[in-house]
């Protein structure tokens, strides 16, 4: 595209670098400019986990997150804020492009699955070459290792975000065949007591830090605590048969 | 574990061989014996995505399925010919493992996600030392190459099987903020009714061999035929606007 550089949104998988693709590696190696997204004071999960990838001499766009948790995520305040975070993060991913440099986005997990990414996407997919990198995903990870078969036959899969009020989640649980809470940390005791209520305590699986060093797996009535880390899920399989 | 080989069950990923992880390469470069399943007359598409990565000499098994639409999925006669079915694969990926030989099963996608492993996993996992390393789903990969920003903030997420009846299909439609309908194929007269009671066939996209050279990305209302490759599957990204 008329000298412009390519965007390349590449899913890096679920925190195990043994777990990015032969393609996300290919293109990281290759890639002039490296961008990513990380919380105030911390290094970024996904610069982190594609350390060993990067070419020596890339630039690097760091793009720092202006709130985590410290005002609600449905206020005006909040929504306006990241609005113009997400403007800067795609404008300056822009200039490079502009200058003729690929840039390459490093997204934990799949970059189009509750990734960042797509704010950057929604900015400028239209404006530039854009190809897209799907990684293996956070909950495919956790179900591997906790050897958990997830979906049989025409089970349906509902995958729930864990900030949902206690009334949606419950309903929702209700009526799932098997399902996926994502983003536990500080609303696990609602998520308990959702599952409580559609029955499904005794089939929930608690997996934190899912393939990395840290991975801690159990029951969820085993978890002896009321907060969990960012990187939880609450996995509930099938309760069909094996046949 | 005293001798015995060890069972892996490989994601080897939706079809583009380059979308399997460093981990499943590794593991299947080094595995004495491969096994996997395809249906009568056709090489396997798990066999064939894996191609590159085999070892020369390594072992093969391969386990044709004996039905694939033949006679009715919900039949006790159905049931029972792929219970023997999945009894003899197991028995004999069980042989080459106590001979002492690793066997890797490989799983197109990934293995816990709809994929005939977990029947073998039923049947080993307790008496074999296992590890089960994940994929990239189909789903992933096709709504990365359609470029759909598929759940945003806490979406929800429906992953939905195309053999379930019309009724269940619109009903869990109609609640989802975002869905995958999986298993396509001659379902897809009946998928299309779904969507269409469930006002989403604006946003419903058709994706068929994604990630593989024969692949094509269109809006399913613009599909001219009624019967879809295996392959396939449809796409209904989040209706939550940008931010």
């Amino acid at each position: 595209m008329n000298g412009k550089g390519r965007l390349f949104g590449i899913g890096v998988g679920p925190g195990d670098p043994e777990l990015l693709t032969l393609k996300a590696v290919r293109l990281l190696r290759a890639a002039p400019v490296v961008a990513w997204f990380a919380k105030s004071g911390k290094a970024g999960h996904a610069r982190r986990i594609a350390d060993g990838y990067l070419a020596p001499d890339a630039g690097e766009l760091r793009f720092t997150y202006p709130y985590t948790t410290e005002i609600p995520k449905r206020s005006d305040v909040y929504r306006e804020a990241m609005a113009a975070f997400y403007d800067d993060a795609a404008n300056r991913i822009a200039a490079a492009l502009d200058g003729g440099r690929d840039v390459a986005l490093l997204c934990e997990g799949d970059p189009l699955f509750y990734g960042s990414f797509m704010y950057v996407n929604d900015r400028l997919a239209a404006r530039y070459d854009t190809e897209i990198v799907p990684g293996v995903t956070a909950m495919a990870a956790c179900w591997s290792r906790a050897g958990l078969p997830m979906t049989r036959g025409d089970d349906c899969l509902s995958v729930l975000a864990g900030t949902l009020d206690e009334d949606t989640l419950a309903g929702r649980l209700q009526s799932a065949d098997a399902a996926v809470v994502m983003k536990v940390g500080r609303h696990l005791p609602k998520i308990r007591r959702a599952l409580d209520r559609a029955g499904l305590t005794g089939r929930a699986i608690y997996v934190e830090n899912g393939s990395t060093p840290d991975e801690r797996i159990m029951r969820l009535s085993d978890m002896p605590i009321d907060e969990a880390p960012y990187f939880s899920l609450v996995l509930v399989p099938t309760g069909r048969a094996a046949s």
